[in-house]
C-alpha cells in the first residue's frame, strides 16, 4: 500500500479513522468503552500486527492536535473556580501519586538486576498521568461535574509540572550536573503560568470575549479567538516546559464561562475528527521488543501491575480524606500513562541510558495502562448519575457562514 | 524562530491561523472579501516577504485537508439532481473554458520566443479552475443556490477531468509517447466515477444513512459515516486521476439530502479551522523568481491578464445562452486557478520542460487570479438576494458526547 503521492493524506486519514471507529463500535457492542477499541485499532493496524501504517510525522502531528482539542473541549466544561477549590487535595494526590510509582518502578528494576540509572529512568516514566484518556471517559459518561473528576483533572495538571521536575532532576542525575537555579526557575515558571491562567484567565476572557464579539467583522469571532488562545497557550506551555495539552486545557477553562454553544459545536467537530488519531496514535507505538524474551515479558507484566497499583495506592492515599469511594475513583482515574510515559522513556533511550528491550517494557506499560483503565473507571463510577452538558439549541437560527 | 521540537505544531498552527484571520479582518473592514486577506496572509508570512514560514509537509497536509473540507461543506449544500440538470451548459462552459485559455497561453509564450514544449505546458497550466476559491466566496455570500453557482460548480468538476486529460496529453506530447488506450481508460474511469457518484450517490446514502443511524452504537454515527465517505471518495478520486477535492465534493453532495444539521455543525468546525490553511497555503507558494527581470515581470502580467480574459471569454461564451448577466457571473467565477495551475507547472518543472523563471510566472498567475477573482465575484453578484442555508436549531437538545 503506497503511503506517498497525492493519495497519502486522505488514505492515512481513512485507514486510521475508520479502523478506530470500527473497533470503537465492536467495543461498544461488547459493552466496553469505545476508547479502548480506538487505542487497540492503532495496535492492530500498526507495525506490531498488520503493519499497514507506522508512526510518522503527519500522524504524530494529528495525534498532538487531537490531544490538544480533547483537553480544550474538557476545559470548556470546567469552571476554573471549582478547580481551584480542590487545589489542596489535588496537590496531595499528585505528589503521593508521583512518589509511590517512582519508588516502585525504581525498586523493581534494581531488584531485577538492571543498572541504577536505567532503574531511575523507568521510575520517572511511571510518574506522569495521561489525563486525556480519563478525561475522555469521564466526559463521554457525563461525569466531568463530579468532585472526583475535578480532583483528577487538577491533579493531572499538577502531575505534569511535577513530571517535568522529576525528568529534569533525573536527566541531570544520570546525564550531567544538577543545576538547582535552573530547576528552580523552571518550577517557578511552570507553577506561575498554570496558576495565573487558571486564576485570572476566566476573568480576563469574560471582559475580552464580548469586546471581540462586538468589534470584529470577520466570521465566527469566538471560534477565531478561541483557536488563537488554544494555540498560543499550548506554545507558551511547551516553552515553559509543561505539555502542550496543559496549555490547551487552560485555554478551554479560561473560555468556559464567556463563550456560547456555537464554539462547542465547532470545536467538537475538530475533536470528533482528531481524537481518534490521538487514541490510535498511542496504539501505533506498541512494539514487540518487550516480548523478545520470556524474562523481559515477565518484567513487562510486573511493571504494568506496579504502574497500576502504585498510582492507585499513591493517589488513593492522597485523597483518603474524601472518603473511600472517592479515593477509589481518583486512584483508578490516575492510572493511564499514555503518551507521557513514552516521552520520558524516549529521552532515556536517546541518552543511551534505557536499552531497547527496557524501552519496550515502558511502552507496553504506557499503552496497557490506558487500555485497562477505561473499563475500571466505568466500574468505579457505576451508579453515579451523569450530568450531560447540553449543547443548548441556539436561541436564534445559526447561519451557515464560511468566511 | 524554531520550527522544530514539541512547540512546532502549535506554533505553526498559531502563526498561519492568526495571520490569516488578522488579514481577513483587515480586508472585511476595507469592505473587501476576507478570503483575499487570508491568501495574502500566506504571501506576507511566507518566504517572499517576512520569511516566518515556508511551505512544508505538515502545512501542505493541512492545506489539502482544508480544501477537502471546504468542498465537502459546499457539497453538503448542493443537490445532485439540480447539478445534473445544468450538466449540458456546464459541459459547454468547461470545454470552451479549457480551449481558450490553453490556446492563449500557448500563443503568448510562442510569440514571446519561448520553446514550443514550454509554451504547451504553460497553456496547460492555465486550463484548470480552482473551484475552492469561488465556492468559498459564493457560500459565504449565500449564493450557492443560484443557477450560475451550480453551473460554476459542475463546470469546475468537469474542468478537473478535462485538465487531467490535457495534462496527460501534454505530458505525452512533450515527454514521451501518447498512449491512446491508456488515455481512453483514464477518461472513461474519471467520467464514470463522477457521474456514478453524482447520479446514484444521493440515493444510496438515503437508504444507507438511516440504517447506519439505527444500528451503530458508537457516538456521532452520521459524522463517522460522512468522514469515511469523504476520505474514501477522495482516495478513489486520486487513484482514478482527478483531484481529491472532487471526491470530497461528491461525498458532500451524496450526503446532502440524508444528513442533519449536526453533521453540518461538526464539519463546519473542521472547515473553520482548516480552510485558512488552504488559503494561506496558496499564498505561501508565491516566490519572486517571476520578477527576476523586467522582461519576465512583464510576461507575468501579460499571462495574468490572459488567464483572466481567456477564462472569462471561454466560460462566458459557453454560457451565453443563459443571458448576459449569468454569462458574466460564470465567466468571472471560473477565473481562479489557485493550487491547480501550480501542480501542472510543477510537473513541467520536474520534467525540465518549464524553467524556474517561467515557473515563477505560472505561480504568480495562479495566486494572482485567486486574489483578483473574489472582489470581481462580489461585484457581478451585487444585488442578487442571498439564500443563507440555515443551520436549524436542533429539535431536541444535542448532548455533549465524546465517544
Amino acid at each position: 500500500m503506497s503511503m506517498t503521492g497525492p493519495a497519502a493524506i486522505p488514505l492515512s486519514m481513512l485507514l486510521v479513522f475508520v479502523a478506530a471507529k470500527v473497533m470503537a463500535e465492536v467495543f461498544e457492542r461488547l459493552n466496553q468503552p469505545g476508547i479502548v477499541g480506538e487505542i487497540l485499532a492503532g495496535v492492530l493496524i500498526g507495525p506490531s500486527v498488520l503493519g499497514w501504517l507506522g508512526p510518522n510525522e503527519f500522524l504524530a502531528a494529528l495525534s498532538d492536535l487531537g490531544a490538544m482539542f480533547l483537553l480544550f473541549r474538557v476545559g470548556l466544561e470546567v469552571k476554573s473556580s471549582e478547580l481551584m477549590k480542590v487545589g489542596g487535595t489535588a496537590t496531595l494526590v499528585a505528589c503521593s501519586g508521583v512518589v509511590v510509582p517512582f519508588l516502585m518502578g525504581w525498586g523493581i528494576l534494581l531488584a531485577w538486576g538492571e543498572p541504577s540509572n536505567e532503574a531511575i529512568f523507568v521510575g520517572a516514566s511511571m510518574v506522569a498521568t495521561s489525563v486525556g484518556i480519563t478525561a475522555q471517559v469521564l466526559a463521554a459518561k457525563g461525569l466531568l461535574h463530579e468532585v472526583s473528576s475535578k480532583i483528577i483533572l487538577a491533579a493531572a495538571v499538577i502531575d505534569d509540572v511535577l513530571g517535568l521536575l522529576v525528568l529534569a532532576v533525573v536527566s541531570s542525575l544520570t546525564h550531567g550536573k544538577l543545576n538547582l537555579a535552573q530547576l528552580g526557575t523552571t518550577a517557578f515558571l511552570a507553577v506561575a503560568f498554570t496558576v495565573i491562567v487558571a486564576k485570572w484567565g476566566t476573568h480576563a476572557m469574560e471582559r475580552f470575549v464580548p469586546h471581540v464579539e462586538r468589534h470584529l467583522k470577520l466570521g465566527e469571532p469566538q471560534f477565531v479567538l478561541s483557536m488563537a488562545m488554544l494555540f498560543s497557550l499550548a506554545v507558551l506551555a511547551v516553552w515553559i516546559g509543561v505539555a502542550a495539552i496543559v496549555g490547551a486545557f487552560l485555554a478551554g477553562m479560561a473560555l468556559a464561562e464567556s463563550t456560547g454553544p456555537r464554539l462547542r459545536h465547532l470545536s467538537n467537530g475538530v475533536a470528533e475528527l482528531l481524537v481518534p488519531f490521538f487514541l490510535a496514535g498511542i496504539g501505533l507505538h506498541v512494539e514487540l521488543s518487550a516480548f523478545s524474551s520470556g524474562r523481559n515479558a515477565l518484567l513487562a507484566l510486573i511493571i504494568l501491575v506496579a504502574a497500576m497499583v502504585s498510582k492507585f495506592i499513591g493517589c488513593g492515599l492522597g485523597s483518603w480524606a474524601m472518603g473511600k469511594s472517592e479515593a477509589l475513583r481518583i486512584g483508578v482515574g490516575m492510572i493511564p500513562r499514555g503518551e507521557v510515559g513514552m516521552v520520558v522513556a524516549q529521552i532515556g533511550l536517546g541518552f543511551g541510558i534505557i536499552r531497547q528491550h527496557i524501552y519496550g517494557v515502558v511502552v507496553f506499560m504506557s499503552v496497557a495502562t490506558t487500555i485497562v483503565a477505561p473499563p475500571l473507571i466505568k466500574m468505579v463510577y457505576r451508579g453515579v448519575k451523569p450530568v450531560l452538558a447540553a449543547e443548548p439549541a441556539a436561541a436564534e437560527e445559526e447561519v451557515f457562514r464560511m468566511e
